[in-house]
């Protein structure tokens, strides 16, 4: 059992240096001032991946899940108490929104000179290549899916209960679940963008809403629900799956 | 020993984890109105490799093989009892089909408006770019010789008969089988996609077969035994080898 | 407690590696007759990662800082001696110089027949794409902040005071820290070219001004002290938020 | 110590791997008909990065040298007996021919039907993009240097006398060694293409020379002796520079 405070403190920390780092990714690739525009996909992907990695590790404490969707994985699953499930989520979604905001700060300069402001939405949130809300839904939950259900099957990848990671004290141990997400940008990603974490997309959309962005445009708040609902759908179906397999022996 | 269900359903959600995300890197930088369409080849092998890693980690209970080559390399070198092989072949092909399906609801929306729906069956299945059935075959087993010498010759890379997976429990080893996967994608890839694999290949094939895709062309049943064939013989041919090297003192 | 010797001579050795390897993979880059020429963002950034890990790894005896950012927050932490902190610097800086001077041998003939030599400082040291001191320090803070934050949570990623590495004795274990160095570079590297590391810019750009390079332009000493008081800022709040945040229990 | 039997064949087999998979790299980014071509210097880097973890990893029985340059340097710092020596060089120049041998089986095809022949020696072995030999040589030291100093001060990276790598026996800790020369081809390997190490150079420029190859140019052999005396003199360098730094404590 983890205390109120570690819950709140870590995974606020980590989900803030997950969208500082994630968030940033995409606003070197997109402001055109910056070193790393037009960098690619395999970049931001790695630049994700390592922002998870990052984020992480350091919120061993609390159990690195720095996402609600594995959180609700994890309660479903019976690995974690139902009563901490809303300091996670409350966490998760400052640090998520936190992290925005210093990233906003890191490209100040970069969103003065860019030169389409308008089109700087998908720096902080996901939208759909082409929009259908029912299968975009069915996209995100797919790709949770394959997220969560490695994390309950593979438990050295979260912390666990007594707040230690698995993983010989090597923070390299999380390069496993940096090297998921990796692969579900790779793969599962390119029809909206792989939001698989509720924090990670709402969050920033509200910094998006409020931050004095030059030229800023829509924050696009009819497609938010969705990168919120097909995560935890995506999480709480993984765990389903992990009940119903039969166990290691 | 493993118990027939351990064997059948973990190598199936496991080839359907490979195929699922392994397709899937294929169709984001194949399909037009996917974010990571023109991606370029190491992206498409990070995308195999990090399936390879997915798939291979969760499928840890029944060896993590996920690959019809691997289970015959390892009976001929006498890891595997051969009354098992039959379980793993159902089991991967099953997966290997499923996970295929999966892919194409993840991204239903981008077949449905992609510019050259002929052209997709390269999503699913492998072909050569210079077609010529003996030198193909040659190639194929070329790489899956590689794969499957290197996993005999490292045996912490399977689980082995206890079902434990053997890199101090952390899911991060089967990191080492991504690494060579996606060596062989970058060097021996070339000539014929790297099926490496019969259930990753005829998997994927009979559900393009089947699914109700937009405008698709034909799934190219001639050459489909190729990428059968080729892995088979050179899993075996790599036991063989590894049996007539010298053992390790 | 390490010996002047020891700290000395690894840092010394450490660093050099980082910054050979480190500006080497930017001439590489913008060199027109090397090889990764306009190789990209992701090659530049597995370029200094993988410096990171080199020098990190060959310098585990006197703890691996190579980085005075790194030197200082661990010194404010409370986690190294202050007696010990200009014996670092000193030896950071030494390294850093020389690394860019060897790597400048080793790109002599593509220096000799660089089609733009007076745009060739920024092989060698960092500088903003919009000037403007206040915001680039704080991008510098920032980034590295993010650094030695996950350094002082994860202490296996230094050797600490008994200058073994607590990696269960393997050299992989600074991928770690080569991770989220690609990561920062990834993701705030865009806006001043990631610094954060005092000895990584100050010393190559002594390099370049000393160096008789064919050509060659300003040193721009006027930005020269924004990439040394940023990541030095950055390192000392990192360790003052390490030390507010509550204890792992 | 190792029997003779144990050395010639896993290092035969070892740098075998080693010259098919990064030969291969370097076919699939250069011959048109090719899935890779024009895959980029990062590709390239990765593709040799992981042929070296793949035969390093095979090639553990015999200490995983796989390069004379590290046999050399491992001798002259007194942790291999120098009888050795010889049995190590001839099974590795062997086994470098042979693995370019298979490469260009696998790649048959795709060179019967590339559109510039003459231009494919770049395939098989190195040259410099400015032709000036002892600049040349001063590169390939510095390049191998590198590799062989990490190596020394790494020693889990090599297998040691008894045979056994120290990785907590998993396969993944030669992904330390990858890293390493990854990085040594992002950020040194410009100049000269990165040989480091004769019997990847010298084996498939034999190959080259020996193989029916349509349309073939010259094996450039007076510039073959460069990637041979260089990574040699960066080897036993090496070994001289960590002789004289302090031990660690």
């Amino acid at each position: 059992m983890h205390s109120v405070g570690e819950i709140f403190f870590w995974e606020l920390c980590g989900t803030a240096l997950l969208t500082l780092m994630g968030c940033g990714v995409v606003a070197n690739v997109t402001l055109n001032k910056s070193l790393g525009v037009g960098g690619g996909w395999l970049l931001v992907n790695f630049g994700w991946g390592f922002a998870v990695f990052t984020g992480a590790s350091v919120a061993a404490p609390s159990g690195a899940h720095i996402n609600p969707a594995v959180t609700i994985g994890l309660a479903v699953y019976g690995d974690l108490p139902w009563a901490e499930v809303p300091i996670y989520f409350i966490a998760q979604l400052l640090g998520g929104t936190l992290g925005a905001i210093v990233c906003w700060a890191a490209y100040k300069l970069q969103f003065d000179t860019h030169d389409d402001p308008a089109n700087t939405r998908g720096i902080f949130c996901t939208g759909p290549t082409v929009p259908n809300a029912p299968w975009n839904l069915i996209t995100e939950i797919i790709g949770t899916f394959v997220l969560v259900l490695w994390i309950i099957t593979n438990p050295s990848a979260t912390a666990g209960e007594n707040g230690v990671p698995d993983f010989g004290n090597s923070a390299l141990g999380y390069a496993a679940v940096a090297f998921v997400v990796i692969g579900i940008g790779n793969s599962l990603g390119g029809p909206t963008g792989y939001a698989i974490n509720p924090a990670r997309d709402l969050g920033p959309r509200i910094a998006y809403a409020i931050l004095p962005i030059r030229g800023k445009g829509s924050a696009e708040w009819g497609y938010s629900w969705v990168p919120v609902v097909g995560p935890l759908l995506g999480g709480a179906l993984a765990a389903f799956v992990a009940l119903a397999l039969p166990a290691a022996s």
